[in-house]
């Protein structure tokens, strides 16, 4: 399984979450043109992107609701439990840790970090925050899967930073900065660190979206199919 | 220009953060693979991207800053003023309403909108939050370029068709969920109505996020590279 376009894995999350409201109105049975209207793609696109991962339908015969979801969600690792903690307790990040939907997927808030004293200690959500110098010694004892990042941006590659250290594997970054992976030089050449090579980095940054969603607004006739697979 | 990789326009914005971040240091020259290194793509992929909007640089010589710098925020359509409506000043509307940087960028928030009584009335960084049923009258004396859509999912598609309804012609959405374009039969067939006919829709979902992050931790292997050019 090599090769497969970012943009890929966005329309598989986009499918699902397609078929999360059919299911919720009890529709058992779909077709990759259903699809497709509804995630506003063609329907070669959906069987392009499905078959990356195996043959989910029947020919003639579409796809059954949940067997499609479940078969997405296993794709997408959403069929185990994620533990995650918050790098960041301002506006952003209590937005965050109480925004619903996120529990519906087995990703469970297990910590919260920050470096601000006056919300050291205060409780979010039921756990306390704690001082991001604490982290390291936290994922001694409690096994992190992913760190979301809500801090400034001038903040963002020493909280990323923290997170490495502390072998966490996933950053969510919501930072309109770009987190590079720390480097040294051995033998003359420049390599990642050894704690940033296990790291996946994903960014969630509304102002990158106002940023699209300008060039779209001014270039509306590119935005109405991915050309991607014209290339 | 047509057939633009809707990754290309997220990778311009990623370029642009590099190219400001360049210069906040003072450097004035930069190449294809230096963009490329901070970014986390191939040098071929910053040239091709860059090719589609014209010749930024010197052969042998890379680009200068501020120019290229310049050129992007023309491409993005961030060298003019957008102004922008939040509809949903829960948590997650007034952490985007209070997010520092939005402004640097000409993105100017003229108006703030929800269908809580206790908000209504409210200020929220100087503007006062009025009702959404106001929307339609308020672009009436007021321009209005995109809408911030902070409800919960299950409003989203109503707050959708009241900013669609009113004329706004760009909705970011930040609700888990898909928005659709209402239609009409005509002539025994769906149309698109006339109100959504130039209506861009973006997305800026963390749960999304979230789940792309869980795909890439699973698969490690496939976060590498972008893996778009070679299809």
């Amino acid at each position: 399984m090599t090769g497969i376009p970012t943009a890929t894995i966005s329309r598989l999350v986009t499918y699902l979450r397609i078929l999360e409201g059919l299911e919720a109105q009890d529709v058992s049975r779909t077709s990759s043109g259903d699809l497709a209207e509804r995630a506003g793609v063609t329907a070669f696109q959906v069987r392009k992107d499905l078959a990356y991962f195996g043959r989910f339908g029947t020919r003639g015969m579409g796809y059954t609701v949940p067997i499609l979801k479940r078969e997405l969600l296993r794709v997408l690792g959403l069929n185990q439990t994620w533990n995650v903690v918050i790098v960041g307790l301002g506006r952003l990040g209590q937005a965050i840790a109480n925004y619903p939907g996120a529990s519906d997927y087995q990703f469970q808030y297990v910590g919260l970090f920050d470096v601000n004293p006056e919300l050291i200690g205060q409780n979010v959500r039921g756990l306390p925050v704690r001082h991001v110098d604490e982290l390291r010694e936290f994922t001694r004892t409690t096994r992190v899967d992913m760190g979301f990042l809500a801090v400034p941006p001038e903040r963002a590659q020493d909280a990323a930073q923290s997170l490495a250290d502390a072998g966490v594997r996933g950053i969510l970054n919501f930072a309109p900065t770009v987190i590079q992976p720390r480097t040294l030089e051995r033998s003359g050449q420049q390599e990642i660190s050894d704690e940033w090579r296990a790291v996946i980095v994903e960014n969630v940054d509304f102002l990158a979206g106002m940023k699209r969603l300008a060039f779209y607004i001014l270039n509306p006739h590119l935005s109405t199919v991915d050309t991607e697979e014209t290339e």
